[in-house]
């Protein structure tokens, strides 16, 4: 399995979610695999990558804004969203950014 | 200790830096540190994330590109970079992005 987005040319976005999680599951694995899935078919959608140690950090990369705007306020997304803020994290960062160039090893 | 990077408002930098490890630690916990600590003493540095699973993600913040740029010819960031290809990695992808907003929990 390839664990880096296959990102096109430039200019794209990166959603940069930075979170902290709460202790236990509590169906988070599962749903976080339901919404990548689900993200994947979004039109606009690019790749995503992901790490958690102390912190998490995902990277979801899009076409455009609309395509980010269009997957947030998605319906399922946003039960999605719901459920992060009342049992999953502890603490979260979005930031929403316009990735102007990029090189490889 | 606080995992998130306390960032002003937008418009700042974002470097993205995805990348995949060699087997055993060849001195780069050590050499990590030691270049976050001298990256964070640089002009226009803002903060810094990171996380490692299957890919480590990391995310410096900077105040402009000439910031990132400066310190990406860093004398002693260089002699890393090289060490980081010869090395640590398997691979990596680097990712220069304008963040135009953000939002918390």
């Amino acid at each position: 399995m390839n664990h880096f987005a296959a990102t096109p040319e430039p200019p794209y976005y990166a959603v940069i979610f930075t979170s902290t999680r709460t202790a236990g599951d509590h169906g988070y694995e599962t749903m976080a695999e339901t919404m990548l899935e689900l993200a994947s078919r979004q039109p606009g959608f690019l790749g995503f990558e992901s790490a958690r140690a102390a912190v998490g950090i995902s990277v979801s990369y899009w076409a455009d804004l609309e395509s980010i705007r269009r997957w947030k306020h998605d319906v399922a997304h946003r039960k999605a969203q719901r459920r992060g803020r009342e049992d999953w994290y502890l603490d979260y960062r979005v930031r929403i950014a316009k990735v102007e160039y990029d090189y490889s090893m």
